[in-house]
């Protein structure tokens, strides 16, 4: 697998767009004259999607805005020193590449939550690809990139459109950083590339925990515990209560529930294999279990749910209290749904505006500043063995002898 | 190299600290009861270490801490929307691990510039590691470690130490994020262990653009341009200017200084094999080009420097006038030394308290809040065939059965 993707990847940085539309006909099965869509094409799906889709997708928008544009930074000045500035940018990043993955699905929501964080951190140029089909690309993904401002779109996928993006062909601009789910070959791509270009989290299968006690609603908690069991035979639902009584109950109401729906076998599989309901002592108990965990999703559903906040070390996104369900935080409310899976909430973060900038430091010294200081700089200079380190402040307070 | 890295990874994750002693004897030369430094080594190291070393360490801290404080950041929340809360906490990671490389050349200030902003965050526990030779740990290594509040240092190294603490051992604790630059081996490590723990940048070989115009000082900037040179054959030090006549200056500079330097073969190389001098029509090109390059250090050595920041739009940190010699800032100026090099400036960040913090976001709804919002959901959730995410919805305003 390794193997096939780095020389997809060196074909592609070789031979530009040559190599790109040979494997888009080889593994896509459309021969493209072009990759980059039309304007018209894009105005073409946003026409075609349900009026009450694009209306969704706006309310989604005004939410994930709002959310996110409190997440933006600023830089800073000290000037606290006599002779001394000191401060740090924040520059957004110039180009960002979008991978929305093909196939059966599609999810619209995930180009929002992908691209309007980037358009809010300042980013000039986002570039959005996804593979076509024999159908095309589907009318919502399409009326999604125009809502999110996003107004390039190429028809490339797989691990040559991930090659595409980082190194840059004749058609595809090279970009700073790719973001965006994609299967086996993308994510094994990104990892390669990683530092040539920047990458998000590497994603795993999706998990929510589920903290209740005894006044929680299990038919509410059995329907949250299912919307994580559909994604994936592999996801994870996991309740964790106090009340052996709430436990059973919830177990019931997921037999019901699940008889019904439409991906039943899928959250069957993960419901029997990769979920559980864990009765616990107390509720210092549950919240050390879902810690060790470190949830993608967490909802607490326990009385005054918000006083237990402080409680949360470890998860992705929070979701506090009986109507806070986690389907709402996947498509509206406005924090971001691209979250850390797999215990990965230790060290990542959700997306968000900090993913599409970077920061820059400046000092400015004078003469006077630097005498100051200029001792400890050679010590520590000599002390690691870097001479002309020392000589750079030594000679600037040396008499010309020219 | 990966397939032995791959090797050693594994061999770490299945027998603990019984590979790791292996290791330590085939690769470090030395057999050790036991990992971990006591605090009397460590106190023993910081007494052997010069006093003015210790004065100047003590003096970077200072400059390091009160830069980094202005960092920090902090959640927000937002309850503009009735019945709604949205929000973002900021909690620090909880162990961290410093790679601190052995061999013959030591770097005390790296300890200060990657433990100090982990302590900012608010890290719990924050690991050393670092390889024992035949002559142990240097004192100087030793000192930095008990001044930047480190207390647990362990002697191991490689990939070893990396896939140590990545999976945890017996003796060694397990930790989030791997800080700290290191060999090939180290690095290659790193990349592969990303998304089970996380890492800092991958870096590369250092560098330094220097933009002059004829007010500048021929001798002031070779110093530096050498500075940069004598940290590794593969270095870059590059001068963009609009003088034909500093251009001259500075080469003359250069090779007078050069044939004074300890490390004159090292820096020899990386001059005359990666390094160059560009002369410019105007302001607008130096910006440009070096934009281009997006270096790790940036020297802005022309009239009235600060005025020029806003030109800035990829580098590291930015040095402004004449006497914020690079050095200034490798040791003692505030602004963290560990920058993102060959280009990365484009999408990396100097590391900073940011790398030491995760966000998690929360929301809360009442009934009537969703109510407002729910048929949006349940469209897109229907859009997206993920029918059990809009039944988790609809099921909150269902009458009960029961």
């Amino acid at each position: 697998m390794e193997e096939v993707v780095k020389a997809i990847l060196a074909d592609v940085k070789e031979n530009g767009d040559r190599a790109l539309a040979r494997y888009t006909e080889k593994f896509d099965h459309v021969a493209l004259s072009e990759f980059r869509l039309s304007a018209a094409d894009i105005e073409n799906g946003f026409q075609q999607t349900a009026p009450e889709v694009i209306e969704a997708l706006e309310l989604a928008k005004a939410n994930i805005v709002s959310f996110h544009e409190k997440q933006k930074q600023t830089g800073f000045v000290d000037a606290e020193k006599s002779g001394v500035i000191r401060g740090q940018l924040v520059l957004p990043m110039e180009t960002v590449g979008i991978y929305v993955p093909g196939g059966t699905a599609r999810y619209p929501s995930s180009v929002l939550m992908n691209a309007l964080p980037a358009q809010i951190a300042g980013v000039k140029q986002i570039v959005m690809v996804t593979p076509s089909g024999p159908e095309g690309i589907p009318s919502a993904i399409l009326a999604a990139a125009k809502i999110a401002g996003v107004d390039e779109i190429y028809q490339i996928g797989g691990a040559q459109a991930i090659a595409a993006l980082a190194y840059g062909t004749e058609s595809i601009p090279k970009v700073d950083k790719i973001v965006g789910p994609g299967n086996i070959f993308v994510a094994t791509a990104k990892k390669i590339l990683f530092g040539q270009v920047a990458i998000d989290m590497i994603a795993g299968p999706s998990e929510v925990v589920v903290l209740a006690d005894e006044s929680a609603n299990p038919r509410f908690i059995a329907a949250d515990l299912l919307s994580q069991a559909e994604h994936d035979t592999l996801a994870r639902a996991i309740l964790i209560t106090t009340s052996q009584d709430l436990a059973q109950r919830v177990q019931t109401e997921v037999a019901t529930q699940l008889a019904l729906l439409p991906r039943e076998e899928i959250a069957r599989q993960a419901i029997e294999k990769h979920s559980a309901i864990f009765v616990v002592a107390d509720i210092e108990t549950q919240f050390a279990l879902m810690n060790e965990i470190a949830p993608e999703h967490l909802e607490i559903q326990l009385n005054d749910p918000l006083s237990h906040l402080s409680r949360v070390k470890h998860a992705g996104s929070v979701f506090l209290g009986a109507y806070a369900s986690e389907p709402l935080g996947d498509y509206l409310a406005g924090p971001n749904h691209v979250l850390p899976t797999s215990g990965t909430a230790r060290f990542f973060s959700p997306l968000g505006v900090e993913d599409f900038i970077k920061r820059t430091a400046f000092i400015s010294y004078t003469k006077e500043a630097l005498a100051l200081e200029k001792d400890a700089v050679m010590v520590l200079a000599r002390e690691e063995g870097l001479e002309a380190h020392a000589r750079a402040i030594q000679v600037r307070f040396e008499e010309e002898l020219s």
